[in-house]
């Protein structure tokens, strides 16, 4: 096996055929290289749910994963938060040239763990391989398909619906802005990446219409997730300052970089707008989950404003939560 | 408008949102930015049909098409060759910093008109903006949904059988390598990207078990195409030096660069093996449409050698297409 990716390896024939035979098969099994030009993976139950998501996060290995977990459990998760199963997954790569073998192996072997663990399979895929300079190491797109059968999270939002999250914020997108910054004694900084289907198909089961809405907060933080809600609605959203979970070392690598954690990406973190009735239950039953053992509830929706999203402070003052207008975070998922 | 893709189109925030809604959503339709997270299309009937494909070639604007003309049929073109019908694509962009926003544009337009054309529908997408340096210009990912009902392109081949093509060979691939190499007198040569869902989908209704298997014949060419079918089979596929459609100029080319139009990608182009009995109403068929005007038979499959590809020379020597090597056409789709 050569030890670095050749542009050969993606010209359709010998030395493509080889790394694909002897690598691609061997780790994600033999739907996942398009033997055939496509993957027959039907038919199933309910209305399909289809999403695409490309990954092109720096660095490619970090605390907590690497991107080719992030690929499979970000699209198992965008699935999964419209009340869908996820079943079938493709794997588009496009690997630079030189990008070390090793590494490349290290990933696929993440895909297939992150696949089975979520119950997903991996059944199409396509590689391309383009010159030193023209890409960075390896992006990755998985793309999803999932079945939606009883349950959709999208009911209508009202005064007095309860805001949930499933866990510590920002965890992802502070963890490896650290790792770029060298801050390298933040110790207890990880991303979170995680597949969060099971906890919701389980919830989705347990309380149906209950479930206003569900969304993975990740590139642009809760703070954009809920802005996207709000906006140009006759509701506001609430957070409570001292509601929020946010790690001791996410806090002091935001205050050193100048960040703001409600901002950051979660790779592993939802949030749900749920109804009063039902909120204390649904933390509860989510809190039975390892994806959500720090469920709580956060904030809740009122008509204090109208389509905005704010913070009520230690000290119980407003504070606006605008959308994300500077690139904080580039290259984070 | 901004005239350069910048690193703050791809943040999540507002001037991301901003390219979003006045670009994307403006040309593609709001489904294809993914406003919630993922498509909802079905339910439908017939076995489901997935794929994917990454689109990386250079230059991005090419004789006869794009980027985004290729990424769409490309994709279409993946699903109709396993009978499918195809429907719903999704889009995933990966924008390098300083991308014109022109090219963009045009790029976007022409994924829209190549999607009405083929009658598919962009339900779903994401775009990714990487700095400078770390992509060339865009990359497309597409992936596809199509439906397979009564027809699959997949059933026994054997010796007698007959193998046709539905135009001129190696346009493309030897297009853009004239492209690339300056010579700018070839006029005459152009990609030969188009979808071929009308052509197949009428064929596997009015001849169904008949058609032994289709495959487009992208990177690699037909050589590498016929390889994957013949390979490690109880028969071989000769093709007649003197039926291949090869025109004048992609002849010229190939003599000055040194290349071979049978293992040059095409992007219009699909091999098809059929019963010898109906061989000629399906060249027949075929040439109705205009993707198949120039449809013809090319060879057929014999028992002369196992697994091997061979090619009857205008002498009637024989000669071996081996499985590519080398790296003849990097980045060519």
């Amino acid at each position: 096996m050569d030890d670095k990716i050749l542009m050969a390896h993606g010209n359709g024939g010998e030395l493509m055929g080889s790394l694909i035979n002897k690598l691609i098969i061997e780790i994600l099994g033999k739907d996942s290289v398009q033997l055939d030009d496509s993957a027959i993976v039907g038919p199933e139950e309910g209305k399909i749910v289809f999403t695409t998501d490309t990954y092109t996060i720096t660095p490619i290995f970090f605390e907590g994963g690497d991107i080719g977990k992030l690929a499979v459990n970000g699209t198992v998760n965008d699935l999964a938060v419209m009340g869908a199963e996820p079943k079938y997954l493709s794997c588009g790569l496009i690997l630079e040239e030189g990008l070390d073998m090793s590494e490349f192996e290290k990933i696929l072997y993440s895909m297939k763990k992150a696949a089975d663990y979520a119950e997903v399979r991996i059944v199409t895929g396509d590689t391309k391989v383009v010159e030193r300079g023209s890409a960075d190491k390896i992006f990755i797109n998985t793309s999803g398909i999932g079945f939606q059968n009883n349950y959709s999270f999208r009911n209508e939002i009202k005064s007095g619906d309860v805001v949930i999250v499933n866990g510590t914020i920002g965890d992802h997108g502070i963890s490896i802005m650290a790792e770029r910054n060298g801050l390298s004694f933040s110790k207890g900084l990880s991303s979170d990446s995680a597949p969060l289907n099971k906890m919701l198909m389980s919830l989705g089961r347990e309380y149906g219409d209950h479930i206003k809405f569900v969304r993975d907060a990740t590139r642009g933080g809760i703070a954009s997730v809920l802005n996207e809600v709000a906006g140009d609605r006759d509701f506001s959203i609430k957070l409570i300052e001292d509601y929020l979970p946010i790690k001791n070392e996410v806090r002091g690598v935001c205050d050193i970089l100048g960040l703001d954690p409600l901002y950051a990406a979660n790779e592993g973190k939802v949030i749900l707008i749920v109804s009063k009735e039902t909120a204390d239950d649904i933390v509860e039953s989510m809190r039975k989950f390892p994806e959500g053992e720090l469920s709580k509830v956060i904030g809740c929706v009122d008509s204090n404003y109208f389509g905005k999203v704010y913070i009520e402070t230690y000290v119980k003052g407003h504070r606006i939560l605008p959308l994300l207008q500077e690139d904080q975070l580039p290259r984070i998922c």
